[in-house]
This record gives C-alpha cells, sequence and structure tokens, in this order.
C-alpha cells in the first residue's frame, strides 16, 4: 500500500471489470490508463481485446490500450481489492459464477441502474454461503456506447456518484476504501463524489430514468422529442411525481426520525436540464433496438413492489411496467 | 307513409350517407338494396362509384349494387328523412358544411364513436344558427373495412344499438322515427335495437373501445396478443375500471334520484368474450396504420373532460391520451 504522501498521485487498489460493456469497459480503460491493475471479465469481445485490447473515443481525448488483462473465464480472474459490476441487471441471476474472490478490506462495486440491486447481490451471495464483502452502489451519469469489439465512445458527462450498501438500508459515512476508490477514479479524470445516503441518491436518479427511459421505448422517441411535447411532458411530470412521492414515503418509513426526502425542485431542474442535453437515445431504447431484454424489473419492477408495500398508488409507473414488459417480451421473440 | 300493415316490409325513409366508408357504405348499401332511398356522400370515390357503384363482400352474402346515388358536393343532396354521419370524428369540424336538409320529422343519425359525439353536433349546429333536427346516436358492433374504391368487406358483427340524445341528458322512450328507423334497418337484415339510455350505451361500449383500441396502437398489437399477455390483461382491467367508474359517476350525477350504473360483471364478460373473437384489429389501430388521425378526443379527451369535472382519477386513460397524442403528432407528420 502506498504511503499517505502518494495517495493523490499513484493507484492503489487492483479492479477486475465484470461486463466489459459501454460503462465497465470506458471506466477500466481509464482506470487502466491511470496505472490502476485492472482485469477485464470478457464474452463475445474476449479474443478480439485480448488480441488487440481496447479503444476509447472521449470526448475529454481518443486513447487505446493495445495490451490488457482479459479474462474469458472468471475462475481465471485473480483476487482483487474491487470487483466492478457493470452487467445489465437482466444478467444479475449469473452474477455468483462470474465473480472473482474479493481481497480482505475490499468490495463489489455495482455501476447498474434502478433500485435494490445492492441487496439482490448480498441476497444472492447469502443464499449460495459465499462470504459477503462490501458492496457499494455508484450512480453514473454517463452517456457512452459501445461502437464495436472492444471499443466505446464516450459522448457526454462521466460522472460517478458513490455510496454504501447498508442492510438495514440506513445512511453512513464514506469509509476507508471508498476514500481509495474515490482516489484512483480522480487519478483518471473521472468526476466522481460520495454520498451517505445511497438509497435516496437511487431514488433521485430514477425520477429521471423512470419516465425517459420508459417512454423512449413506448413511444419510439428521443429524449428531445418527448421534453418538446406539451402530452409527453405533463406524462413525464405526473411519473416524476408518482417516484418522488414513493421516494418520499420510503424515506420516512426508513427513518421515521429523520427527514430523508428529495429535494422540492428536482421535477422542475430535472426537466430544464434535459431540455438543454442533446438528442439522447436511452440505454433501454438501446437495448430495445438490439433485441436484448430490458432493465424493467430493477428500473421498474422493485420500486413498483416498494410502492405497494407502502401503499403509494403508482398507476403510471404500473402501466409504464405492463407496456414494456408486453413490448419486451414480443422484442425478444422475434 | 306507408299504412301500418306495410311497414315491416316496405322501406320507408329516405338517407343521407355522410361519409361513405366502411361503416357508411356498407350500412348504406343495405338499406338501399332494401329498397330505401338512399344518398351517398364521397370524397375519393366519387368518380368510381358514379360509375361502378358499390360492392359488398359479407359474411352474410356478397352483393354488388351497380348504380347507386352519387354526390360530391353536399349542396346538391336532396333533403332526406334521415342523414347518417358516418364520418371519422377526426372530420367532425366541417360537418355542418356537409349535411343535407333534414325534412321535418326528421333526424341526424351519428353511427361514431366515443363520447359527446352528439352534443357536440347540436352545438356546432347552433352555433352557425342552423335549425336543430332530432339528434340520434347509434352504437354498430361490427367488424367491417373498405379495401378498394367503393368496395367494402364486412367480416364479422353487424348489430346496432339506437338511441335518442338530449341536451338534458336524461333517458328517453323511443321517437316514432327510430321506430320507422329500425323497421327499415330490419328489412336490411341488419340486426338493431333501441336504447332508452343513450348516454349509458356509449360509455358501455367505451369500456371496451377505450382499452382495446388505445393499447392496440402503443403496444402495436391485435386484440388476441393483448388479451393473451398477463401484464397487458391487467392493464386492460384497470383502463376498463377507470371507464365504469366514471360512467357510474356519471350516471349518478346526471340522475341522482334513480340508479344509472353499468352492470357490475361487464369487465369480465367483455373480456370473456374478446377471448373467444377472431384476432382483431381495430379501427384506431388501422387509422394509425394509415396515417390518418386518430380518434382520440371522442374515445378518450371527451371522458377525461368529464372525468375531471366529476373529480374522477382517470390516471391511466390520462396516461394512454397522452401517449395517443404523441404518437399520432409523430405519425401523421411522417
Amino acid at each position: 500500500m502506498p504511503s499517505e504522501g502518494d495517495i493523490q498521485t499513484m493507484a492503489t487498489l487492483s479492479y477486475a471489470i465484470i461486463g466489459t460493456g459501454a460503462i465497465g469497459g470506458f471506466y477500466g480503460a481509464r482506470l487502466q490508463q491511470a496505472g490502476c491493475d485492472v482485469h477485464f471479465l470478457l464474452r463475445s469481445d474476449y479474443g478480439h481485446v485480448r488480441q488487440s485490447g481496447l479503444k476509447v473515443d472521449s470526448i475529454e481525448g481518443d486513447f487505446a490500450l493495445p495490451q490488457v488483462k482479459a479474462y474469458r473465464d472468471p475462475a481465471a480472474l485473480p483476487p482483487v481489492d474491487v470487483a466492478i459490476v457493470a452487467l445489465k441487471t437482466t444478467r444479475n441471476h449469473q452474477l455468483c459464477e462470474l465473480l472473482p474472490q474479493i481481497k480482505p478490506g475490499g468490495a463489489i462495486l455495482s455501476l447498474q441502474n434502478g433500485f435494490g440491486v445492492e441487496g439482490a447481490i448480498a441476497q444472492q451471495l447469502t443464499e449460495k454461503n459465499l462470504p459477503i464483502p462490501a458492496i457499494l452502489g455508484g450512480l453514473c451519469f454517463i452517456c457512452s456506447n459501445k461502437v464495436g469489439p472492444g471499443h466505446f465512445r464516450h459522448l457526454d458527462y462521466g460522472r460517478i456518484l458513490i455510496g454504501a450498501h447498508q442492510e438495514t438500508q440506513q445512511p453512513c459515512l464514506p469509509t476507508t476504501l471508498m476514500k481509495s476508490i474515490v482516489a484512483d477514479f480522480t487519478l483518471a479524470s473521472i468526476e466522481v463524489a460520495t454520498t451517505d445516503d445511497l438509497p435516496m441518491a437511487r431514488w433521485q436518479k430514477l425520477v429521471w430514468i423512470v419516465p425517459f427511459n420508459g417512454l423512449s421505448v413506448v413511444l419510439d422517441a428521443t429524449t428531445e422529442a418527448m421534453i418538446a411535447d406539451e402530452g409527453v411532458r405533463s406524462l413525464i411530470t405526473n411519473l416524476m411525481q408518482e417516484v418522488v412521492t414513493l421516494a418520499n414515503a420510503w424515506g420516512k418509513r426508513h427513518s421515521p426520525s429523520f427527514p430523508r426526502q428529495l429535494s422540492g425542485d428536482i421535477i422542475t431542474k430535472m426537466q430544464t436540464h434535459t431540455e438543454t442535453m442533446p438528442p439522447y437515445r436511452t440505454s433501454m431504447k438501446i437495448d430495445f433496438d438490439e433485441s436484448r431484454p430490458l432493465e424493467i424489473e430493477t428500473i421498474l419492477g422493485n420500486p413498483i413492489r416498494e410502492a405497494n408495500k407502502l401503499a403509494v398508488p403508482v398507476p403510471n409507473m404500473q402501466m409504464l411496467y405492463q407496456q414494456l414488459s408486453f413490448l419486451m417480451s414480443g422484442n425478444c421473440s422475434k
């Protein structure tokens, strides 16, 4: 381990990237470029990446990594400090078979979308009688696509917000490990911050994801087209309001004695922000267009199950979930 | 006028068909075949129909009418007893310019879908200071398509339910004119009945139309595919329940002293019936596929406005309306 004086200038941790796609590929490549020891788990791109490495076209500067540590067999992965899970959540049922050994004091860091992701990982490890390391969640605010084997295009943004999962769902201060991860990401020129309240941060991100990801598939539309239409904007407001009401009810139920509430102007702010974004095809729309399963369970199913527990009515989220389930079943069977 | 003894065997009334499409063309042709004096108003098919007449392929027997009274100019239509309005409701703003003179004791009979259609016709005539004849509404339970110029295909069903529009929205007994219309339609082998309560009959039909027409466009699906999917079936149930609750609130508000309510088992009955129907592309889906405007104002907009007046929450109907408006604006601008 480096001494205190080195911590801002030298990478400290080893990483496994479980799912080398648009998110895992980009962040993993940047970590390796910054000097971290990074191990990439791949499926279809394994041969290409082992031969030719990774390539990133980024608004912050293009770069290539001709040599990376690529793995097809999860069992071949060495023990690491941090396993970054960047699979689609639709593959999470396989996660236990894909994870490497985590070194003492290490963690699993899920960079996935939706609610209940960390809890589900913990539950899966418990069910298989596997050791449970610290589980962290990272919310990525990034536009990044995979454009070819081992080839990623970083279009905009890139910020990550990291928080710790607690079985109690309570807030908690950043751990030493989280600070080291922040140091590595900072070294890799990735804007990174920590949150004391991972669940509320996940709810906050869902305020945007639920309407825009969901409706982009049902309406076959970009963010720009949706926000410009008066009726859809009103529907987006209704959906956002359902998520906010649900999030606040959840925050109150889990911490009756102190307020864990989303900020009151979040809906206005998110809509105004979306107006200034470039036209954007959401990740769910990209999945749909490429006939992949949609992440509807973590983005809509889990939140709706929380709503049912809390007796919060979410009729528009429910309708969106039913529509997406139908469209997905037709799309994937084609 | 024929004597009482003749009424079941001889046609009595003259008709103008305003909108010679899948509905107007089929019923008008059958009325003429039965001996009625029928005048057809046409747009694009005028030349063809004037030359070659009408052709009907029907499960009840094919027939052709080589000669029909065809009109392109509404002003050329003679005065008639009954003007059958079978335009898409999206063209209703032009209706005053298309109507012929109605003979004393005659009526306008709207065979259109949705809620508030008759009231809107009365209002339009009032605004233009035109005389207001009796206004009737007819609910058609029929699968019929236009397959070419002046050529219609009658696939299934065919029943019509006729009721009188009252400005007060109160029930009323069938008029003498309605009985004559029933006699003519019966002579034309069309299954026909009258209702004392046109608004509640319209609500009842909307219980089916709202979910199946609306979702068929959003989900790009037939009735068969929708009813077979568990999630969509649950959504259909929710939408149907919203219409039933709204209808019953409307019935109670307009007649506080006696119950005007839809039957309690209507949702189960309609769903079971739909399961036994052949796979069916709804009229709204056909309009969408042919890039025509959708009848969303009479099928969803007017009901939602009634719901707002009655403070009945209809979140799923509202969402469907917003989705359809967006899809229509993109579809028609293509």
